[in-house]
């Protein structure tokens, strides 16, 4: 009997990945780039048992058992035997089943890419059980795409890689969390009452449809790789937010060209877009980044010394829905109330309360770790889900 | 003392006007197409008048006198009266001054490209004015691009043209309205508080911020001008409704891909495109396409046996404030109440009343048109405003 319990990271892609070219090994149009968000604040928590008492594979998601038979799990778990046979055949025998559990410290309602964490955990969780050493990137790549950048702290860019196996296209660390310390991440969860397109769906719609796709991939997507990577080695934060929001921009343009097209942002999203610009405009500088993944929440990006101004400013123009502040999960922090003198040039007013839940304030962080100790584990001795009090 | 009146129509473009190659001439980036709708249901309305009497040109619009200095009114009235002095240098004496007044018969905050009609309306009277003829569209088109499209009735070209000076980027028919008489257009109003993006403005930026709008210019318009054009000659709706739905939405990708983005449609006008995919399925073909100008409108195509159901639809999944039907202007109809198997297949429940203002229901129609009369001018005996009862 083994069991090992891993917790591993949420990603925010600040160049994004928009597209496969293959849909089996889901082998990416183009490179993307993200940061990896401190786990602290947000992650997936997967503990992985193996016994030879049990009869089957089996898994529990967020407190519910779920069908092992998903065939993007089958085969993570299908690659991680195949590696520990060759590698480490004397660690689990290939005779025994695993019990999985995983969950997320944070609601899957938050839209955040819940699917990278908990894949990337999952790869990780089970790389550690089976005692395999390596790059596993490209193992949790084929769990769902962007869950390779979550293998990683730091920045990273998932290269699309050109082999056919898609063993080239995997995650690589551009610069580890403690090169640029004093960068922040503010998530505004926003309420939404749409039913979501899942990006699984929008992306293949996209390839299949979209004229301006594969001249984004191919033409617009590798000279801002180049520059990102260079933005992010400099500490260069104006171009780093530049081509993050443009880069944002460009991708839901694209799923907006989809036919039929895929709407991810709200009228709130394009309100917190609008802001950014105003405000970034009334300093005369670019202080603040703004990056929208497949859902209505934005993502903002910025230096520590901005913060208490930023969430001041989201508080004026998107007050809460009994007038107090937001709710602020993660770090915690000053709020200065914005100066009447910089209200002014943002030519809007507030917005009817309560457009955001709330949100998270974090920080760029490290990759998957595991856990140690007896209190850890998701999974009770007997491999079974621990009762919650 | 000579006093003319002429109406002229708006226009809706179902291949998009979006960038210009020079801003001065308003030489576009790539050709578009629209139809002409008919000037009963919406129209400008503009009364010039010379007179050896007035000391100067002056210009009304929409009740209030408005400065002549425009650089764009002021190179419309200079380049007719260029083409006068070479055609018709004995109809108005060179010396004598102008006055114009002019209107819409549709509030502006309809969004609905008045200055596409305006600009028509004020060439096309002009020219009867200074009995100058021949095409005049490469004049309108230097009021507002779009205006040349105004200048014909039915299904309208706007070729972008090669020439530097301009002088082949003009307008000409592909089919007169009673080519496909059926044809009918919806506008549904939406109620919108967002400050608006001025279209010149937003064009601009895209132009210089766009890595998408040279590639939609240059390598997917053309080919949608030419499927296009055939779909309106052999009347194929299914191909006219896409191909305008597709290009609807690219060009509002392409604002989107804009820096800062240039954001038209409101969470209300997303609602409407899903609303008009999930019929489409629903009924297993294309009964209607929607497109939307820079704002947050709709404008749909559809067949003319289509309307009572449509209407009816859209009474469903947009209720009117007080839970009545829509207001509706222009052309009447029955309105069907949708049958529950149609709506249990829409996956949407309908939306919060008083999303839409009114709906306006209009069809084809014929290009600008001198009125005759004692009672139809703007301006009286003495070329003042004409006051309103």
């Amino acid at each position: 009997m083994t069991r090992v319990t891993c917790i591993a990271p949420v990603n925010i892609a600040v160049i994004k990945y928009w597209g496969k070219r293959n849909e089996t090994l889901i082998l990416p149009l183009n490179d993307s780039i993200s940061t990896t968000l401190c786990t602290h604040d947000l992650c997936a928590k997967t503990s992985v048992m193996a016994s030879p008492e049990f009869t089957e594979d089996r898994i529990w998601l967020n407190g519910r058992e779920e069908s092992i038979k998903n065939p993007r799990l089958k085969n993570c778990l299908l690659q991680i035997r195949r590696v520990a046979r060759d590698q480490t055949p004397n660690v689990i025998p290939e005779s025994w089943h695993v019990h999985i559990c995983s969950e997320n410290n944070f609601p899957t309602a938050a839209g955040l890419a819940s699917s990278a964490a908990g894949y990337a955990c999952l790869v990780a969780t089970l790389a550690q059980l089976y005692g395999v050493s390596g790059d596993v990137s490209a193992i949790a790549r084929q769990g769902s795409g962007s869950a390779c950048r979550s293998m990683l702290g730091g920045f990273v860019r998932w290269h699309k890689g050109v082999e056919e196996s898609g063993s080239d296209s995997i995650a690589t660390q551009i610069a580890p969390a403690s090169h640029w310390p004093e960068l922040r991440i503010l998530v505004l969860v926003v309420s939404d009452h749409k039913k979501k397109t899942s990006s699984t769906i929008g992306m293949q719609n996209s390839v299949a449809t979209s004229e301006l796709l594969n001249y984004r991939a191919h033409q617009v997507v590798p000279g801002r790789v180049k520059k990102m990577e260079k933005a992010i080695m400099e500490k260069d934060f104006t171009q780093f937010a530049e081509i993050t929001m443009r880069d944002s921009n460009q991708f839901h343009a694209v799923a907006l060209d989809t036919y039929p097209p895929a709407v991810y942002m709200n009228d709130t999203s394009h309100s917190i877009v609008n802001l950014i610009h105003k405000f970034n405009a009334a300093h005369g500088q670019i202080k603040v980044a703004y990056t929208f993944d497949a859902g209505p929440n934005a993502c903002l990006y910025m230096l520590e010394s901005e913060v208490p101004e930023v969430v001041g400013l989201i508080d004026w123009a998107f007050p809460a829905k009994d007038m107090k502040i937001n709710v602020l999960r993660g770090l915690q922090t000053e709020r200065n109330v914005p100066k009447e003198s910089l209200t002014g040039k943002l030519e809007m007013q507030p917005l009817s309360a309560g457009m955001l839940q709330y949100l998270i304030l974090t920080k760029v962080g490290d990759g998957p770790q595991k856990l140690e100790g007896d209190f850890v584990h998701l999974l009770d001795k007997s491999g079974q889900p621990v009762k919650k009090a």
